[in-house]
């Protein structure tokens, strides 16, 4: 871990292209079967003549395809290429390593089958319908970089129309970790959540489900910017999106800009690609709580938030505190699919981040407010929050 | 090997209930990765913020998703379950079995990814978008499972709509292990193709992939029948495909029954649910050649089939000379994917269909026209063949 005030310290790992592109060569993933086919009468039971029985069943009692098929431990996990990393809209062909990734993560830290599907096709009726139509062939859908605001809709409207578990994690998961971390530095400085006044800057898919997500956690002064400053009721042109978290947010009516949202502010939160100056982190409460998330680029320069904040994280895997969705989403859809969820609730999200909290209260400082992405309680641990959150609703 | 005249070893094989579901419990797939992911920096390579330049690679350059992601070596196996065995439609979650079952056997005999797919469509023109939408996640499709008549429309508008191969096994598959039983029971007998008088029992996928594939092969004499009769070309009411098909075939414009239609034939080829009897076999021309693939009961009672045809073939596991898709389909796409073929040619399935009857050839007696589906020179002799067709082409 590195010293919090060694500027050396803050450069990112150095990866070189021929240790990357060698490690994709061929792609990620392997699909095997776990069962012998050695004989003809292997091939009888696991395809025709045997497999029609199975299939008979199934079509006589479909909830039996979760016992009889890998659906039941199987994600999808779905993007369009809209919003890849911070790379934008790259395409369905170029985002698939990011998926085959994402299906590498399911599989290393739950255990669960995860298949790459990247679509051509970015219109929301459109993307809705394909992904419908796919759904019998998995167990839950991980929707994953399709851009804002169109993810929103897309999300409600498969949550509605399937019944099966939905996320998008660009939205969730980064919600769940966050909340588990800023609930953490809290218990770590004697604050209470309800006291708390938040700034977030951005409001794009991780901005709006991180202050959906806070709101339920019960911190209602909550100020979002967008690129073009503080929402706010009397602001224009806002979307429906926007619309709605200017209802939700900001009770005080501030206007203005980041410096004008972080006057008295006891936590930042930063899902953009803005830069936050010193003097606006001058303007801040005691001891601030600086979530600087922004990768590669913290909004919040290391040296100034290590200097300003009483606890600091980021995005980056090579500083302390990193807000990694892999705490979460292996977890949730694991317990998804073992409860037999039809859907991931509210309720359910606040138990994986409390769940997630819970594991790294045990060696609670400023510089470990979440597990490590490898320690290895923390997906079992999710997944049986998650699943008794269902279960008990 | 049976005897071919005991009655007794005309028995399916027996197989219990227990022992097939018992093995189809959790499903028949693992999807997992070979690259380690131990440390932080296996997460930064294979994920983010290493995944980053590939990503960014492929966006310059497309073509480079066949080098590092999967797809160079992921077929889809794609099904709406409207043609499920002898199942019927039963839909998209009980068709999934039968599409593990065929990942399976993609991975057992030729090395490669495959990715069940079922959909809950069934309007041609919404499974054609679907599945256009899909296309970037694979590197070939394997339609399986369709019914007729929309079985044709709808492989060949993804071919024309599609630059990665697309085939319908249940079409082509049948054909080309078939059309390599047929020459080679010709090569046995001493009868040359294009003098055959052949009859084809059955206008559905496999019916006329058949029919396309031995008038490719140089037989001008197929009669094919329907449930209605022999096609020919003043009957009324034929759809688009026959009506293509009483143009193609039927040259001496019989018209009638199945009883007709054998009348000095020398080739059967049954893939329907009718039955034949010892009448129609009567009638004839002298050693026939019987190629009975209903399963599990073939057209042609098998002590009758052996009494009379000088070589036997069906669709049974337990019999000689079964005509299994698993000789073709393997090999088929392994050497397109590895060719880089954009789709699957007459000429590619022609070649597919010489290597599989070359592979028997060396022990080719009445008893074994084609290899059996173990045998491990199949799959490469076939992906080489398909490889070599596409690069001479």
């Amino acid at each position: 871990m590195p010293e919090p005030h060694d500027p050396q310290a803050h450069q990112f790992t150095e990866l070189s292209d021929t240790e990357i592109f060698s490690a994709h060569e061929g792609g990620k993933l392997r699909i095997t079967t776990s069962r012998e086919l050695k004989t003809q009468r292997d091939l009888s039971i696991a395809y025709t003549p045997g497999v029609a029985r199975v299939c008979s069943a199934i079509a006589e009692n479909p909830a039996l395809a979760s016992k009889y098929t890998t659906v039941g431990h199987t994600v999808a996990v779905i993007s369009d290429g809209t919003a890849v990393l911070g790379l934008g809209d790259i395409g369905p062909r170029a985002a698939l390593p990011v998926m085959e990734g994402k299906a590498q993560l399911f599989d290393r830290f739950a255990g669960l089958n995860a298949i790459p599907i990247v679509l051509d096709e970015t219109d929301p009726d459109a993307l809705v319908r394909t992904i419908t139509a796919l759904a019998p062939s998995f167990g839950a859908i991980n929707l994953e970089d399709i851009s804002a605001p169109r993810c929103f809709e897309i999300e409600s409207r498969l949550i509605e129309a399937l019944d099966i578990p939905v996320m998008h994690d660009d939205q969730h998961g980064t919600a769940v970790v966050l909340t588990a971390a800023l609930g953490n530095a809290c218990r770590l400085l004697g604050r209470q959540l309800p006291t708390l006044k938040v700034v977030i800057s951005g409001a794009g898919a991780a901005g709006v489900a991180c202050a959906k997500m806070l709101l339920d956690a019960g911190i209602p002064d909550i100020i979002m910017l967008d690129s073009r400053g503080i929402i706010h009721a009397n602001r224009n042109n806002l979307g429906e999106v926007k619309t709605e978290l200017a209802q939700l947010t900001n009770p005080r009516g501030i206007s203005g800009g980041i410096s004008d949202a972080l006057d008295g502010a006891d936590v930042f939160i930063g899902l953009s690609r803005g830069h936050v100056s010193e003097d606006a982190l001058q303007k801040m409460a005691e001891a601030p709580m600086l979530f600087s998330l922004a990768n590669p680029n913290p909004e919040i320069d290391p040296d100034l938030a290590y200097r300003y904040g009483a606890v600091v994280a980021t995005g980056r895997s090579d500083l302390p505190n990193q807000i990694n969705n892999v705490l979460a989403f292996p977890g949730i859809f694991h317990g998804a699919l073992a409860a037999g969820a039809t859907e991931i609730t509210p309720a359910m999200k606040l138990a994986a981040s409390r769940a997630i909290a819970k594991v790294a209260e045990e060696n609670l400082d400023a510089e470990h407010i979440v597990p490590s992405p490898f320690d290895a309680r923390v997906a079992p641990a999710v997944s049986q929050a998650v699943a008794a959150a269902w279960k008990n609703a």
